[in-house]
């Protein structure tokens, strides 16, 4: 217990201290973070024996791949911390969508994402099927480059007051069309990766499962809810039950949905996702956010530094850099082509800019990190350098994850002038 | 990781319900979710084998003593998150006591305090040694049966209204100052039970660390933290830190003297504990408390019921039985007579009710269980039957702090009227 405390003291310090450096600088903190892990997994430090010590226990199998050996005790406890971090992450970011959010701007948000699916997806595949020729890897990269992350943009959005334009709308809309259907991409491309071959049946499967999951939480939300949630409120506001218990009782909701879609064979993360959705119109009751919020605070570093410890920057020599500047630009341009172009297809009216539709889909943040972590434990042992394309993965994320608020902040400041 | 999902919410939607009927017929909380612990480690639920494949691996090892063999990743991840939770908790009694309630009726309460220390070691250590004749296995008998939990009694105070009651500053300081005490024993205890005999400059020196380290966190409590505390309010209300970094800091200084503590060969509760001295005077800025609370909400149950799953119901034959019963009889009567002569002696004015002191010293609640739950660990290997002590310290544990209540509720009604 001792030692695990020292590991995990180490981890949310240097944490704590990348981000708070971070956000001073303007920057995402959760790059820090990540900056953090990839520290921890290949600086070796000198002669201070007690942080060495720790560092050796936390790499105890770093292989010539950078990924850690499973099985070791401490390692399963910061892997099951940062899980659990991730779904409360997607609880939280399904806290905040409100099916009416998704259907108010329906018609060109759904064009976007579409668009913004199919081709970042067909252009990722291509390369890394030209690079490697695998299709397992392609595909992963394709699926990988199709999530936009809604809580970058969205924070933007936010900090400028403009959640009421119409391209705000339209971006949360259709970046969340994005999330699901990625994670859809993502669990037909497992699904593929574990059975070898490529089963029309079995991706019929997956789409129908995932679609009855979320069709059935909408419903939920939009039918039975109002009723579920009078009565839970009024119980959480009378004697029965305390007003902690509401956090309570999203909890097992959250952990519930999750194990769920992982029996189903989906991601754990959109369970969690569409849990939050049951939970969005009453996401204030009873502080039930920023509860959440505070879970999230305390796991989620744990993530970050997680994917750090999975990048061994010795990978990156001159070919694999120019893989990534290939990736980086295809990431963007994919994107932003694919969302401006729905834009000005699906609104005739021309009342939005596809210009900033464009460039708010471009982060793709934590999900695009998230898809590449699950296709490393799928793939790892029969295609060993997906650790190469993982480490692309989290280079592309990061990156667009950094440009996109400025350029975000620009473009709408250009339309919206002084106002935010 | 679907697999480890499903088991996390079969427990915790478990440890929810059972807690929440409890609370319903006045009984803590914490008691339905070590039921939960028993009834999961004990019974075999037939045919319905989705729970059973979960049961089974969370209860892999259950050897003749019911005891889980340790290298289970599933059921280190239990142990780490339930670690965690008896951390925060112990953080959030801290944060709950100020020095200055503790010196308030400071010759009182450390008069109550050592009576109620003394008498209880001595009674719990002879019976033991009467019984099984193990020195070790008695002394740790003697030091689950001297803490007194003062989150249960402080609940009791705090729902009356009878904070500022000369018996309750008494209870609660005298309740503080046990668990310092009643932590130093463990740890003296345990040093002997590793190294295996007694030596007196080991116990010197456990006895000048603890020291040094309560001195000092009581003097940067009342000198240094002010002025800390001062600057780091100013940087959280400023630009430089946003709300939630004031909760990440506290996390840290919990985390690092756990760790600290567990480096010097205390337990690490009392690195929490203290931790959370120091934030006593601003437990209310940016809502640290309520923050904490909420970490507490969502780890503590995995506790509780981790303290269940070590408990074979099986032991319980009627030697047992008979054990159990005089342990339970004189937890009550030794901290009741210890506490109440205390009172007795100190309070010359007779100002304060001994007999109310003695009865809210009585409630054993998580310290108790928390001390034995780390003798089962030291102890294991040479001396199996402390799975039997620590049955038995978990029943008197319960059984104190289900009956204090009650009884504190009435004595103190008695003394001041309706106003409670």
């Amino acid at each position: 217990m001792g030692q695990l405390l020292i590991i995990l003291s180490v981890l949310f310090v240097l944490a704590f201290s990348a981000s708070t450096v971070m956000k001073r600088f303007g920057i995402p903190g959760l790059i820090g973070e990540i900056l953090v892990g990839v520290l921890v997994a290949n600086v070796i430090i000198g002669d201070w024996s007690f942080l060495e010590d720790t560092l050796n226990v936390i790499r105890p199998g770093l292989d010539e791949h950078g990924v850690f050996a499973d099985g070791n005790l401490y390692w399963s406890v910061i892997e099951a911390l940062a899980q659990l971090g991730v779904i409360f992450l997607l609880f939280t970011v399904g806290l905040e969508t409100k099916v009416k959010d998704l259907t108010s701007f329906g018609r060109t948000a759904l064009l976007v994402a579409i668009l913004g699916v199919v081709i970042p997806l067909i252009l990722g595949y291509a390369v890394i099927m030209v690079w490697y020729g695998d299709i397992y890897v392609a595909l992963f990269m394709g699926a990988a480059m199709v999530a936009t992350s809604v809580g970058i943009t969205a924070q933007v959005i936010r900090d400028m007051h403009l959640m009421s334009a119409s391209e705000s709308r339209i971006i949360i809309g259709a970046a969340v069309i994005d999330d699901i259907l990625g994670i859809i991409v993502l669990t037909i491309v497992a699904g593929m990766a574990a059975t070898g071959t490529i089963d029309i049946t079995d991706v019929a499967e997956v789409v129908i499962i995932s679609s009855i999951f979320v069709i059935a939480v909408i419903v939920l939300c939009s039918k039975g809810m109002p009723r579920i949630a009078g009565r839970l409120k009024a119980a959480a506001d009378g004697k029965w039950m305390s007003k902690i218990d509401l956090f309570a009782v999203a909890v097992i909701i959250c952990l519930v949905m999750s194990a769920l879609a992982a029996e189903m064979r989906l991601a754990p993360i959109i369970g969690a996702f569409l849990a939050g959705m049951i939970f969005a119109d009453h996401a204030h009751d009873h502080g039930l956010d920023k509860k959440l919020s505070t879970v999230t605070a305390l796991l989620l570093p744990f993530f970050f530094v997680y994917v750090g410890l999975h990048i061994d920057v010795r990978l990156f020599d001159s070919e694999l850099i120019i893989l990534a500047l290939i990736i980086i630009v295809l990431a963007i341009i994919s994107k932003y082509i694919g969302c401006g172009l729905g834009t000005m297809i699906s609104d005739r009216k021309k009342e939005s800019s596809p210009n900033i539709v464009g460039i708010g889909m471009i982060p793709r943040g934590e999900v695009g990190i998230i898809v590449a972590l699950i296709g490393v434990k799928m793939l790892l042992e029969s295609n060993p350098y997906i650790i190469d394309v993982f480490a692309i993965v989290v280079l592309m994320s990061v990156v667009t994850t950094v440009i996109a608020p400025f350029v975000l902040s620009r473009a709408f400041k250009k339309k919206y002038g002084k106002r935010a």
